[in-house]
């Protein structure tokens, strides 16, 4: 008889050192039958405390403006390289905080999960709300992605508050809503009050109420700032002895500024320790020297709280400021300042989205778009794109959504690519400067493209001469790769995935280009056959190939140790129609738009627009160099080769 | 709006060159909507044709005796790696031909497809039949994986003949019956008669009955033999004039002897051209010579008939032997000497087998009993086994399936694993003197083992050194593979898959060896974390493990040009488990049971059993020298070193 598989396992997969949050390296091409549960923040946190790896985690207030929306986005970006094992936004209820608004707590915390891929708790207060309403609240939650929810009273409307009938009077009605309604589905955080909740009848009432939240089904507490270690500690001891036995993470102030310190003092209607008031009083005036003191006295009482060894993990008040948290971080060494980057690309934190290990290169300077546009996806391909069963990308006409919107201004982006445009040339000079990040002649630089938010990746700037070479004669490339055969996954630039594997890449070059060029092209490319592989493309979507119309082509794959291939990323030939439609309109939406209707300048990008091609070239020959650089060269060759004389 | 994906394209997938039959490569990871249908016989020919790639195809009938059939088998892998286009097999209703017997044509062409990977057609005849039995027979096959019928009338029994009323007069109204009962599924051949058939009123009454067979459905013609090319163009010449379109193949006969050829012409009422007659007569007992003549004359007759420009390919009756027909097929330049693996294993061709694209490594040397174990599949799965949704493998207690069957009778297996066993050492001798292809000390060379019923595949023949000196020492080895980085896909040893490709493997062993040696190599083991990745079990199914234990371990991948990656062979944790009862299983069942039973040889072999443990180890580092032999060193360094002193 068959025997079941062995259960007896020494499981190696190992849960790695370096920051978790979704960016972890999680990627397994088998899910067992429990990863979702293996998934969930609790059990990360169980993980990291079982293996003594502390971690940290950071919290945010929604922006109060569309353009603070867009910063705050970029920012989760930065942090999130840093190694957070989770985010947390705050519920403002009078912010319309569950709303669709970009501002809203709701949206900022699924732009986190979705497309920064960030694990996020989202905060939800539930006094004077019905519970109709906090069941939407909870059932959009999940709907986006968001699976962590920390459970608040919040303060009443108005100055005094009363006991609701058949409402939520305390967190723990909250709390058990919650479990009552979604059963295990989410992870709940519940506050702590170290030094007593203002509203409770005293210190050891509120360790009751916050032992009423745990055993109501809350997984983990977060406590309110406190500005002395001891006082954290004993609270634990305290919680400890009652028998709250969940993680009790410290919530960190760095102070950052005299009036911020008073406002916060004032809102949680703490006091500041005497000896922390004696140093700050006489600094008040000076910022830089304030925080440079909350800096130092965060790391002080962080150590002591590491040291204590109740401490698993420390969570950050950032105020939506980077600097001081950083700084606090790196000094204890939680900072991760050369993340391991799992795949090529950033992880979606939707846990839908968890299985997915492949997407076509052409977004890759572009994510979020790629994930916006995938959103409805149900299953991601596994490197299958074009079979019936597959669903179609979503449209993108929404430019205008804060998490596709460039970071910079209108006003940044025309002192970048040109007040006036006066030929194709200047737009090649404008591509140019983007490659070799010099001002441009009106003392700017160019440090993003419609397709390109940020500067050149530090991959692609292994290529940077030769793109500079081409971009000057009109070959206006937008994404690039080198080859890679076999480095390191642990190689700082090209390097990805677990330890101990070796990743390799076939040389890429996607670029948009005239048609006289592509007319050369063509013939230049039947000498690389079957060598290089081309897809050719105008707006109208008249399409020139030599690949197989259906057969997506690995450009970047990773051989790592006891695991099947992993193969991230590819030129599939279904996708780029889709991506086409989205690389042309960049041209009108992003830039043409710039400019008055019927200007020169916008004349000039139309028509780039509407006769220019957008060309891709895959060199299958990964261990030899690159030919497509000489691609290029014997296309130039032949336009300037004089006509052939009749014979 | 988002446009259709492009309609127009340059196909570059290109049939190859190279033997199609089910050998093809056909490896797509991207099966597109009409894979099915591309990958029929017809359209096989329709691209061959228009490509000007003339193919060969084999014609055998079944074998009398259960050792005939396993003999068959055989030869079907031999001749199949020439390259046929595809195999036919006879049906003689004497013989009951659509049984499960092994002998039964049914079988035969049924093994034909599913364990040797050929497309085969199968023969039908149904004079003297019932509606019922034809169809049922056509079910079978249909499920069996067969899709191509050759429809004949056959011999009436007895002497004359005369119409059925409601039954089958003709081979027409099998043809009818096919395309009315089972539609479009199967490719339909019937049989042409370039002199007339023999009891049609003359020759051209019998091209309209063709013509008859063709209009119903039929998609190609297969003609009787034939003495002169002129016979055969004359008649292509004529079906063409009468409206037959299709291809039409010539039936090649090479002389293979008088008597042969006498009784052949007997049965097909041919009459044998006198200057023929002239040369074999004063030779009939010499069968060299006849058969020298044979391979000479059919030779130039095919060379007219490729010349000719209408003849897309050859047929051959083979009387069921090799040489005369390899003979001619390699003066003809049509015998491929090398042939291009599509995968490292060879490719079943049942339908649903189809997008097969990996396999554990465990079953490389037995692979139709992989293919047995896993018959009742539905998918295939990518890689990975052990979910929920994957069926288990079959049992396997069916030693005796002659397509199982080892090749050698049990007397010769005795005179290579010996006539009696003296220790566990005469176990080791057998295994070092199969790897040194030396004769053992009864002057017998061992040429095959319970595990490996071939002879060294030259891959593993790059490791014998190393194999020879471990074995000797009782690392009883069955399947192992040398680390390869990135050696060209046409590599003769290594290679495979499409032209222009790299080809990457792991280093690989997988042996028996003693508990003692287990418990050494286990502390060796630690030093080699995480490099080395290794899965070592009992028969009582004690497995220890450093693998995670659902996560199959690439071993065998391959980059090509415009493809993405493809990963034929894994070790996968979850079968290996189904494979550790076969691979012990092997010891009693085709070794142990040699003996008589309480023999002192049948207990060595029953110890091991009980005893051994089966053990496999990958090196993850493939770009560096495999560290396998090394962890064999150490430890047997470990072993002979002195116990260490108390501290």
């Amino acid at each position: 008889a068959v025997p079941a598989p062995p259960s007896c396992k020494s499981d190696s997969s190992g849960a790695s050192n370096s920051g978790e949050s979704s960016r972890e390296s999680s990627r397994c091409s088998t899910p067992g039958p429990d990863a979702d549960r293996a998934d969930r923040l609790r059990e990360k946190m169980r993980r990291r405390i079982e293996s003594g790896d502390p971690w940290f985690s950071l919290e945010f207030f929604p922006p109060r403006t569309s353009s603070g929306a867009v910063n705050l986005i970029s920012r989760f970006d930065r942090m999130g390289f840093g190694g957070p094992l989770f985010i947390d936004i705050t519920w403002h209820p009078a912010g319309d905080p569950g709303s669709d608004k970009e501002t809203s707590s709701m949206m900022i915390a699924s732009t986190a999960v979705n497309y920064c891929g960030l694990e996020s708790i989202l905060h939800l207060t539930c006094c004077n709300q019905t519970k109709e309403n906090i069941t939407a609240h909870l059932s959009k939650a999940k709907r986006l992605g968001l699976k962590n929810i920390m459970a608040l009273r919040g303060d009443p409307l108005g100055d005094s508050w009363e006991e609701e009938e058949g409402g939520f009077s305390y967190a723990t009605d909250l709390v058990k809503h919650i479990r009552c309604e979604f059963d295990d589905y989410f992870d709940i955080c519940v506050a702590g009050y170290p030094t007593g909740h203002p509203e409770a009848d005293g210190y050891h009432a509120d360790l009751k109420h916050l032992k009423e939240k745990v055993d109501a089904g809350a997984d983990f507490v977060i406590t309110q700032l406190f500005f002395r270690a001891e006082t954290f500690l004993s609270f634990v001891k305290d919680c400890r002895a009652i028998g709250i036995t969940c993680p009790i993470l410290p919530g960190v102030f760095p102070i950052q500024g005299y009036q911020s310190l008073r406002q916060l003092v004032k809102l949680s209607k703490l006091e500041v320790p005497k000896e922390i008031m004696e140093v700050i009083e006489p600094i008040k005036d000076n910022d830089a020297a304030i925080r440079n003191y909350g800096i130092q006295q965060a790391v002080e009482m962080c150590k002591v709280l590491l040291d204590s060894g109740v401490v698993p993990g420390l969570h950050f008040f950032t105020l939506n400021r980077e600097v001081a948290t950083i700084q606090v971080l790196r000094q204890l060494g939680l900072w991760i300042e050369d993340p391991r980057r799992p795949l090529p690309w950033a992880i979606s934190a939707h846990p839908k989205r968890k299985v997915e290990d492949v997407r076509p290169i052409f977004w890759a300077s572009r994510p979020k778009s790629y994930i916006y546009r995938t959103q409805d996806w149900d299953e991601f391909p596994n490197g299958r794109w074009g079979n019936s069963s597959s669903p179609a990308f979503g449209e993108l006409n929404d430019y205008y959504l804060f998490y596709l919107k460039s970071k910079c201004s209108k006003d940044a982006l025309l002192q970048m690519w040109g007040e006036e445009l006066t030929s194709e040339e200047s737009v090649f000079e404008v591509f140019t400067n983007y490659i070799t990040a010099q001002a441009n002649l009106s003392g700017h630089k160019v440090m993003c493209l419609p397709w390109n938010d940020d500067p050149l990746a530090p991959e692609t700037n292994l290529l940077k001469d030769e793109l500079e070479k081409v971009n000057r004669r009109g070959i206006l490339t937008i994404n690039s790769q080198p080859n890679i055969n076999g480095k390191p996954s642990s190689d700082p630039i090209v390097g990805w995935g677990p330890p101990g594997g070796y990743v390799f890449q076939k040389a890429y070059l996607e670029f948009f280009t005239s048609s006289e060029n592509v007319t050369a092209l063509l013939k230049v490319l039947r000498k690389y056959e079957p060598r290089v592989n081309y897809h050719i493309v105008n707006v109208q979507g008249k399409n020139l190939t030599n690949a197989h119309d259906m057969q997506p082509n690995a450009v970047t794959w990773g051989i790592f140790p006891g695991r099947e291939i992993i193969q991230p990323t590819v030129v599939d030939p279904v996708s780029f129609m889709y991506w086409k439609d989205e690389a042309f309109a960049l041209w009108i939406e992003q830039w043409a738009k710039l400019y008055e209707e019927e200007s020169p300048s916008r004349m000039i990008i139309q028509y780039i627009h509407d006769n220019y091609y957008l060309v891709n070239l895959v060199d299958n020959d990964f261990p030899l160099d690159n030919c497509l650089w000489q691609v290029i060269d014997d296309m130039f060759d032949l336009l300037d080769a004089p006509p052939e004389p009749l014979q």
